[in-house]
């Protein structure tokens, strides 16, 4: 904190960039000169240019359409504003890389052609948003409207009359920046969002910020980097990066979010850094922002974002991150595995400085490939609100990873899932988090906002793959409640050459129950691919029924269980909290064996869940989409072992991944699963022992003492005869 | 047929490859020098090459197991015997490559094992094939077997005492080739099967054939190509050539088929021109196997084959297409596209001259784009069988085809689809044909045979777009009578620059009915991609019921009336021929509108059906998935549209492609459908007349004579008081 004042004061006495030069904002001439210089020597580069010159020509056939607003996202107005703020971005930068006059005279056009209808316009005329906007329907996109048209304006600035400028600036951008800052007439949403730690802020900051720098209005800058008191104490761009991230660059609302909330980061530190270099603001906080760039790509499979809380399908090659690695590529050159992500998923440059460089420097052979390191991703400004932990398999040609999530509940996307897992396996998404409901931008799809099911699926405990207690979902669906607490992630251990593990463990998502989970990535010498044992205790002060769902993408192959299948008629498995959305599929009970068995395939392989079931066990087999009268949920399936009338329990599951099945040749092999059994053979308050039997007479021993994460401490157990040490909370044995 | 006589005479009398050099079946010595030659200059084949020694070094390492025939598809013995082929295969032509006497002595011994264990065999344990084989359960897999095997034999021969080459062919060949030729005891559907124009009598003459030249025996190889009565007058390979393809090139099961089907062709091909040089196998009928090769290419869309009839996803990468496309490229160079459809889809060649060829001319550039056209595909041996229409975008990057299906039954693949249609665009299937229900090798899934429901459901007319009247399946589902008729495409015009139409019709799938269905893809000035009006004519001698599905791969999106939506509780729509698979999902009639409209959406695109309805009309969502015991159903969705009590229907509908839909960006555009409305406007035994609405005033008029085909006949109609004169069967007015 002490830095952060010292860095706070020296800002608020040096805050004075007197003579403000145009560009300055996303580069500065000397910039635009090095890129022109450089034209046809880095061809993906000349592509990225000529791509925006084409975005700019295309611009320019089209008439200025400034149309009053009307319509939500994906609507016609709604886009054309959209395109807008794009087709000025563009055409700015196309003036500053060929110097031709069309490009300025098109922006200066329409932004007179919004000087006028600004004034104008009262609160938009759809009341969908608590923070409504005048040109959009939510303030966010006029902050992001105006992130965008700063740099267009700075771009042409100097061709503009200072008629024109006076009549642009006092029509539209003071009142816009203004009305983002305060809001409207009784209506201060805007200034209780403007400084908020919140990511819209961020947009909000960005926007005041940037117009600031681009109109030389000191007052706005100073309003953007410390608040709207502009103390720092409260709100502004430097208290968003103290806390909008963990010290791991974590960003709680988790990695879909996290995408969209860097953008302005950078892009705001990107004319922090040429106006105010001062501030050093690319190594503020440990350089937070290039770790949060590197948490981003750390949780991120096949280039696409893990689906924890509300996320779409989106990855690195979204155009944030085309922002951000290119931005902090520029301020930092030393990580060349950023070149990778850019080679690899976005073939597509910034059109400027950071992007030339990145292009260069690929071109250069410089770029190393991503290492995508097991690791826990600590939760919360501190890094004290638990965390998501990944487990990676350590030859990338196996191409694995496994999650386990002990986060705080994530602001409001955030899910009802503690502890859930997730597993990634040859290129596909294997036990599925279904994500948000959502159609983004379609508009005949709630208007491309999140779809009731968000809140009576996604959300929902069931929906994901961990413990349910008595179907009800976490904190009893209350987003208050889950808010007050978060997991932990309370073990780890990535050092064994033949296992990694992860221990987390809740203790406040159900009253009286507490849950500890351990993933186990386990390397055996009779099994074709890595194996995950997957333990989740329950010790709770009552009896309850508890669900153990898994949701998996592939189709079902066999179940070593007899079981009825709905066969003319489907019916719902519950009325509530997520099961009113399922159709209970087919079911049955284990008689005959302690180990239930499924098998399903994805693509070319083949995955058994063998899980430890008693003749009492309910197993079944659930479809996703009842009561969905819009057809807003997704086809998707999930295997659910229940529980009934337990007060302690361990879930205990080897997930194998098993067989070859080649299309092209018409061959296959291994497509029967090894397991034979699974069994939780001690289960005591300080020690749990779950043993899993394969072919060949093998198995796989997982002891866990449940009381100690001590690393150090030496712990024996005694089973079938055999003594078993190992040191800290979790040991493997294999025969 | 005369020329065939001529050609059987010239053989009869020449089939004296008196002395036998080997190598001389896959490749001769030169060709081998050609290769050993070239190492190093064509890296593309290096890799091949390499591949190929890996796969016999992988092969040496293991130890040779023979095992007593036991399983089925999948299971492990029947995978060893299948790796045992390619094990031996790749042995004996890494000894060609090298010179290296491992390879050659692993094939020995090997051969040698198999020459104990054959005599042994009675037929296969599994009982499962009207024509069992004795190492696997199905002769046919016996005759891929001995193809491969003949190769690695010719390829080692030279290096074997003749004592044994006696031992080997006495207790493995001769009683292998005489068994797949006339079967074995009482049991002579070998014999039958040997002499079908079918493409396991293929496989069957190839097996037969090669071993034939391996071994030097004329009288197999006289079998081979002439029937085991030797005439020619029955069976044979080179009646199979005549017999089993199209003048086209047509095979009528369909492309899934004609793959598996074009592979012994071409590889016996390949050795008889070897041989045989004398019988111009490759040109022989027209180049027939070349015209098989590129229509198996044409009927594909983004490298993988239409689904039609018993179809699994699989495409121009196939492995029976790498030897057709090295093979056939070797006879006849001059289509330098096959060489584009090397590089773009397959990158791994057959290691023999054709291979190395083929990577030779890649490496050379001389590959030119495949160009696909909208084509008829006739079916039947004479061509007059009906056949296949494709209409293709004819801008490549609009990347869209339409079938429509008029065929002959296609054997036992075949399925009661008459007048299907298919559609395919952005590199998606969008309008789907379900296939087969099938789980090839998956052992688990019926053997990895077909499935139960391939007869009750994916056989069944519902489960295709096409007319289904009163819930019975085409000829009532009985194969006999459906291979008694065909349909056939009675009209096509793809001449036109705004407009391509096919027009098929079928009088027998059900009495008393004729169907028309007309599908026009047209190109306007004011809808962003080309439409598809698809115009199905029913006329019959009483009333029906007439049910009209489209089964769509996207999500749903919208329907313009209001409809129920099964909630708590999903029924089926039938009891049978497929409909007791069908759960109903949604249904509703629209009394506010003539024009019934529904949109999905795929990847970044929508789609948007609109079709004249009156408020009689039932509307329903479908979903597949109903009395489905064993989990063997995908999971797919149709629109239906059923009318009741008809006597004649035109079913008139306008398939709108439309929308942007850019998730990179977060834009989107044009999601929501132009078309007004889509009303038959004239109906009468002589005329059609549909017109389709669009926004802004623009409309498409699609004039149909009913009754001549004339394309030089001049037709006129007067419509809302203005006069529509076009010339044939079909006239397009835009406005």
């Amino acid at each position: 904190m002490r830095k952060f004042i010292i860095c706070t004061f020296l800002v608020l006495t040096s805050c004075q960039f007197a003579f403000a030069q145009h560009p300055s904002l996303l580069f500065t001439q000397e910039e635009v000169n090095e890129i022109r210089a450089e034209k046809g020597n880095v061809p993906a580069f000349d592509k990225t240019l000529s791509e925006t010159l084409d975005a700019a020509d295309a611009a320019l056939k089209s008439p200025i359409s400034v149309p009053a607003p009307i319509d939500g996202g994906g609507g016609v107005v709604h886009e054309q504003h959209k395109s807008n703020y794009y087709a000025m971005f563009h055409c700015g930068i196309a003036y500053q890389l060929t110097g031709e006059k069309k490009y300025a005279t098109y922006v200066a056009d329409m932004l007179e052609a919004y000087a006028k209808l600004y004034p104008t316009l009262g609160f938009h005329p759809l009341h969908l948003s608590p923070v409504p906007g005048r040109l959009f329907w939510q303030t966010l996109n006029e902050s992001v409207w105006l992130v965008h048209t700063s740099i267009a304006y700075d771009c042409i600035y100097n061709t503009l009359s200072s008629k024109q400028r006076i009549a642009i600036e006092k029509n539209l951008f003071v009142p816009m920046a203004d009305f983002i800052m305060n809001g409207m007439g009784d209506n201060h949403a805007n200034n209780k969002a403007f400084n908020k730690m919140h990511n819209h802020a961020t947009w909000a900051t960005a926007a005041v910020g940037m117009i600031g720098f681009a109109m030389n209005r000191q007052d706005y800058v100073r309003k953007a980097l410390y608040g709207s008191d502009e103390t720092g104490q409260k709100g502004g761009f430097i208290r968003q990066m103290d806390y909008l991230f963990s010290p791991d660059g974590y960003f709680t609302e988790g990695a879909y979010y996290q995408r969209y909330a860097i953008w302005p980061f950078v892009i705001f530190a990107q004319c922090i850094e040429h106006r105010m270099p001062e501030l050093a603001i690319f190594k503020y906080r440990n350089s937070i922002l290039s770790k949060a760039l590197s948490t981003l790509i750390q949780l991120s499979y096949e280039g696409e974002f893990f689906h924890i809380n509300d996320a779409l399908q989106k990855g690195l090659s979204a155009q944030e991150l085309v922002y951000a690695v290119d931005i902090l590529y520029n301020a930092d050159p030393s990580d060349k595995s950023l070149l990778s992500v850019a080679k690899q998923y976005q073939q597509t440059y910034l059109p400027a400085i950071g992007g030339f460089r990145v292009a260069r420097d690929i071109k250069r052979g410089e770029s190393t490939p991503v290492i995508y390191r097991s690791s826990v991703f600590h939760d919360g400004r501190k890094g004290d609100q638990g965390g998501i932990a990944v487990i990676r398999s350590r030859d990338p040609k196996l191409n694995s990873a496994l999650t386990l999530k002990a986060t705080s509940h994530g602001l409001s996307h955030g899910h009802f899932d503690k502890l859930t897992i997730a597993y990634y396996d040859n290129g596909n998404e294997i036990l599925t988090d279904y994500g948000a409901s959502r159609f983004l931008n379609i508009e005949a799809k709630d208007e491309g906002r999140y779809t009731q099911e968000n809140q009576s699926f996604a959300k929902q405990t069931i929906a994901h793959n961990t413990l349910v207690v008595d179907e009800t979902s976490d904190f009893n669906g209350d987003i208050k409640q889950s808010s007050l607490y978060h997991s932990d992630i309370i073990y780890n251990d990535f050092t064994k050459s033949n296992f990694q593990v992860i221990v987390a463990k809740d203790t406040n998502a159900y009253p009286g129950i507490e849950m500890k989970r351990t993933l186990a990535y386990v390397t055996t010498s009779f099994l074709q691919f890595p194996l995950i044992l997957d333990v989740l205790q329950v010790n709770a002060d009552k009896k309850h029924q508890y669900d153990y769902p898994l949701w998996y993408n592939g189709h079902f192959v066999s179940l070593n269980l007899p079981y009825t299948k709905a066969i003319n008629e489907l019916k719902t498995l519950g009325a509530k909290n997520g099961y009113q959305h399922l159709w209970l599929e087919a079911w049955g009970q284990n008689k005959s064996s302690h180990t239930s068995r499924f098998t399903f395939f994805n693509k070319n392989r083949f995955y058994t869940i063998s899980t430890a079931t008693t003749p009492q066990t309910e197993l079944k087999m659930l479809r996703l989409g009842a009561n969905d009268p819009d057809y807003n949920l997704r086809d998707e399936a999930a295997f659910l072992v229940r529980e009934k009338g337990k007060k302690d329990h361990t879930f205990a599951t080897s997930i194998e991944t098993h067989g070859n099945y080649d299309v092209v040749r018409e061959t296959s092999s291994n497509l029967i699963s090894s397991c034979e059994e699974v069994k939780v053979i001690i289960d005591t308050v300080s020690y749990t022992a779950v043993k899993a039997t394969y072919k060949g007479g093998h198995s796989v021993l997982l002891c866990l003492c449940n009381i100690d994460n001590n690393k150090e401490k030496t712990h024996s157990l005694s089973i079938e005869g055999i003594n078993y040490t190992w040191s800290g909370r979790c040991g493997i044995f294999m025969k």
